[in-house]
């Protein structure tokens, strides 16, 4: 059956369920959805089931669009939505979409928009017309989310078109007979940087994640030319479990080398490796280093961006289908599961994650519809890789701050812009309104703010407590006056010539760049200041350098481009325990309380030997298969 | 370095090392071989060494041409060979052709026109100018043999083209930075049929055998689709083991769906796998089967075939040496040996062995200048797989004949055209002349004898001792009286109307087709007649069912085409131990003694409990890493 007739199909079937009167113009699909165009979307928005049972009976999901002659004209149209919704929404920004009737509203509270089981929304439908869909007006100003939704805006036509393509490649019709299902290592395997698999059947050809390995010029790039993953033109679909650069860098590249094909991810993974992948060639360029693509790659990948939300099961090939459970690492981090032909085979790709609870996101997802191979990440595989638990940590940089503090001093603290900087922020917000640490200001300097206002946009995507704190107490913590951000080279130098008392949170997070720099070279000297190290530094990094011990420490002057030397009398601190990644009990927990409990276990992303160690820790306690994988391998899963 | 500029180079460095008045018009790849041609051919035949010091200095394999213009005319030149060479090397016929200054001589004794390193050739070549090749002439008349030399003579230009791109593809520059080996199993792991692998580094593709699985039509093809294999016109050589179909069926296919390029088997296996190969598609067809090629794709696979001799070293890729090593398997079977890069891995794919003496070939060859990874088959890889010795097994034939001798009854053998037929026609060729069994005919029927012609045209390929018996003694046990080829439908009626004590060899050899269901159908009933079985009868064949006792069997009647019962008085016979293969003992001893001592051992060509108990055994005799692979498996070696 071609796709034609498929449609013709599908569209005869949900006219059958329909109640007698209901008409349907046309369907089409449009990435993984189904969409049914209508002159009548208020007899659908009358009858809030009707989708449900037919996304059940169809299996897939369907979304239902008006004809464009039924709308109600845009001017009109804001007025009766403002009639609808409720003034403490706070609706800003309405955009129309004829093409695909579509209007988005921007609101601080987009819940009161949707309403009840989107009692709201289907009320919005039948008075106008339009498709309503709600985005969270950003509580903090956030540059790149609102370039991001404005450049999907405007390349709304081209987009439909994408998706349209991406729709039918999905449906396609399927010929092999063969059954097998293979994984390829392209990077990321017994080393932390590049990860990039191929998940492969005779039908199709998914990748999951694509990374840079920062730490290497020679091996930078995953080994994506090999038969396995090239042509790239091939990929059906390209996977993003979260926003970190080891997972994200060289996804744009891939536009570049040829992919055309759609990149799912959640919306805050989306927004998040933008930010990170524009300022990573922005930062190479600065460096004289590689830049492997250009900006406007990024927006190519963007383009074909196609966000899901945890739990949602999605058709991405035609004997594929997958859904992201959080994974609790970063902001929108996800374990992806693939369901893999009628019930053939079921694999986890756990991305990097978190097996517990930390102050920003509830513990990573261990318990699946089914699943028979896992491959997990092993960043601290080793038997000896032990943690401080969360707790301990904040005692810990709590005591450090107050002692500084103590003494009028600065504590200052690098720090990666996205993850560890936001749940320090937690962590001292918390401590400051429960008066353990004195209210003093909380610099944050670098991207830091621009990451933060990418996590305010998105509180669903935080744990339990912080939801509940925002959504039902109206407090939150990332919209605490103590928090400054650094949004001007005065206000640093400000900082910089009038010392008092303060928290500075600055990046790059292991100090070998960034504007950390500055603060450490004017406040190394004082000896009542605080250096904290809350991240893994790197060797040949500064902040490896001054971790072991160095004194002097030979810069660039920031004043005439030559060499000064700083001595470092301030304190130096390390404060261990504040990881997004799961430390080995829990590595070992994620596996052992697995449900259903896999038949293998996969190991990779860490040192070679955390790979082999964590591998072989997991079949001696569980009995099942369990192999560290090598880069370049191609494994038969059935 | 372009191709021209490397060959402009190579020019000039030969130049520089000849004798000062020794001039070349050019050079110029033709396969693995890089050819000289020059106007003053005698110089270079006056110093036999000239050629052995240039190859080992260029570390490449050469040859030297005569330039056309200093060619004694053919008619001439065949006088002149007349003189040189002695009447007792029986030449019969003479090719000349021009375009690359060779004339072929067919010859009974080769040897005597090669003289003694070449001499008599070297002396021919200064006397006429051309090149002489010598073939021996087949001293039972091949079809096989006599269609393929003059298919090859034929289409010579078009070879001389296709030499010269493999050349250039084997010579051309390489750019990649990267370092690694993989191979990729595409069949015959865990199961026996379509044996076919891929031999990947970052400059390089070549395939390893190409069979087909003739017991199944579901898995009967390698799986080629899959990227590493596919599109198959990026393979750089395909390496053919020996000529069973199991490894050498799907040849041919590969040039129908795109396939170019060289295939490198020894001279035997190319006449052998073309026999079985068309032998193959004709029953297909007859027998309303799949015929998955055509005879031309034969003869595409013939003119791109490159013959090698055993132990010689051969460029097969910029990266990528091949050496054949005999096997003991059958006739021409070969051991194949890759070296990678500058000393970078070695890898050896045993095809089928013998590590054992047989009558007809010497045990295979285990000892290499340096080995990494082996790929070993394991037919009879379980530890249980204990096979009688051949002398016990030839005992046993011997008694089952004489048993039935002496009671004017006849012996009937069902057996495989290539390998085990000549076995045991060396075996009772021995018994007669030593008067052990009575001077009976012994009739071959089916394609053995066109099998045993090609065996007698290649004697360099069969033991020392077989080779001593022809070459020294003149005594060439194919040759025996003793053998009477049915080469008639009346012969076989004949035999069948007035039957006779006697012999029979006949295929197919699990009685599942051929020539043998007339004999066994005209035999069955009496009692004084055995049937003796000396080869493996797979499950569902009528062999199987006579093996397991079945005393009715029903059958199609060659006289009205209705069906009739055949009652099976005659005895059964099974005579284990004629094998091709090496027994669990020798599997175990061929790595066990393999110097240098292997890294790791990859099991395939087996049941799948026989591949994973062999696996297990050499792990723990030997401390090496070991495995049994899976179809559809890509792994990483170095």
């Amino acid at each position: 059956m071609d796709i034609e007739e498929m449609l013709l199909d599908l569209k005869k079937k949900i006219e059958s369920k329909l109640p007698n009167d209901t008409t349907i113009s046309t369907v089409e699909f449009e990435g993984p959805q189904l969409v049914v165009y209508t002159e009548e979307p208020r007899k659908f928005a009358d009858n809030g089931n009707i989708i449900r049972t037919l996304a059940k009976d169809l299996r897939t999901r369907i979304v239902v669009r008006p004809d464009p002659k039924v709308l109600v004209p845009p001017e009109e149209s804001m007025d009766k939505i403002g009639n609808i919704v409720p003034e403490e929404a706070a609706t800003s920004n309405y955009h129309f979409d004829p093409d695909v009737g579509e209007v988005i509203i921007e609101a601080e509270k987009p819940g009161l928009v949707i309403g009840k089981q989107g009692d709201t929304l289907r009320e919005i439908t039948k008075e106008i017309g339009w498709t309503p869909k709600v985005v969270r007006t950003p509580p903090i100003k956030s540059r790149t989310v609102k370039n991001i939704r404005e450049f999907m805006r405007n390349n709304h036509k081209e987009r439909k078109d994408i998706l349209k393509s991406v729709g039918r490649q999905i449906h396609r019709e399927t010929t092999t007979k063969d059954q097998w299902v293979r994984i390829t290592s392209l990077g990321g395997c017994k080393e932390v940087g590049r990860s990039c698999f191929i998940l492969s059947t005779p039908e199709s050809r998914v990748m999951i994640d694509c990374g840079v390995n920062i730490g290497s010029d020679e091996n930078m790039t995953p080994y994506l030319y090999v038969p396995e993953a090239y042509p790239l033109s091939q990929l059906d679909a390209v996977i993003l479990t979260h926003a970190h650069l080891d997972h994200s860098g060289f996804i744009p590249l891939l536009y570049k080398y040829g992919y055309q094909g759609p990149v799912y991810c959640t919306l805050p993974t989306r927004d998040l490796s933008a930010l990170l992948q524009l300022d990573y060639i922005d930062v190479a360029g600065k460096e004289g280093r590689i830049v492997p693509y250009e900006s406007s790659q990024v927006r190519e990948a963007l383009k074909h961006t196609i966000t899901l939300d945890f739990e949602e099961v999605t058709d991405i090939a035609p004997d594929i289908k997958l859904t992201f459970h959080n994974s609790g690492h970063i902001l929108g981090s996800a374990i992806a599961h693939f369901h893999i032909g009628d019930g053939l085979h079921n694999v986890v790709f756990t991305g990097d994650y978190k097996y517990g609870s930390t102050r920003l996101f509830d513990p990573a997802v261990n318990k699946f519809p089914r699943v028979e191979t896992v491959v997990t990440e092993s960043t601290y595989g080793s038997s000896n890789a032990v943690q401080p638990t969360l707790k301990d940590a904040e005692k810990h940089l709590q005591q450090v701050i107050i002692n500084t503090l103590q003494k009028d001093g600065i504590v200052l603290i690098p720090a990666f812009a996205v993850g560890r900087s936001q749940e320090v922020m937690i962590v001292l917000e918390d401590a400051i309104r429960k008066g353990l640490i004195d209210d003093v200001p909380i610099y944050l300097d670098g991207m830091i703010w621009e990451a933060t206002a990418i996590h305010a946009t998105y509180p669903e995507y935080l744990n339990n407590e912080l939801r509940k704190s925002i959504f039902q107490k109206g407090q939150n913590p990332f919209l605490s006056d103590s928090f400054k951000p650094v949004d001007s080279n005065e206000l640093r130098q400000k900082i910089i010539d009038e010392p008092h008392p303060c928290v500075i949170l600055a990046t790059a997070g292991m100090m070998n760049a960034g504007p950390i720099l500055e603060y450490f070279k004017a406040f190394a000297s004082n000896e009542n200041n605080t250096l904290v190290f809350v991240g893994y530094q790197a060797d040949g990094t500064l902040g490896r350098r001054i971790q072991k011990g160095w004194k002097e420490i030979p810069m660039s002057s920031s004043v005439n481009g030559g060499t000064q030397t700083i001595n470092v009398n301030m304190n130096v601190e390390v404060v261990d325990g504040f990881s997004g990644h799961s430390d080995r009990k829990q590595l070992m927990d994620f596996v052992k309380k697995m449900k259903p409990r896999p038949e293998r276990v996969y190991t990779e992303h860490g040192e070679e030997k955390f790979c082999i160690d964590l591998a072989s820790s997991i079949y001696k306690k569980n009995k099942i298969e369990t192999r560290a994988l090598t880069n370049l391998e191609t494994i038969r899963l059935v």
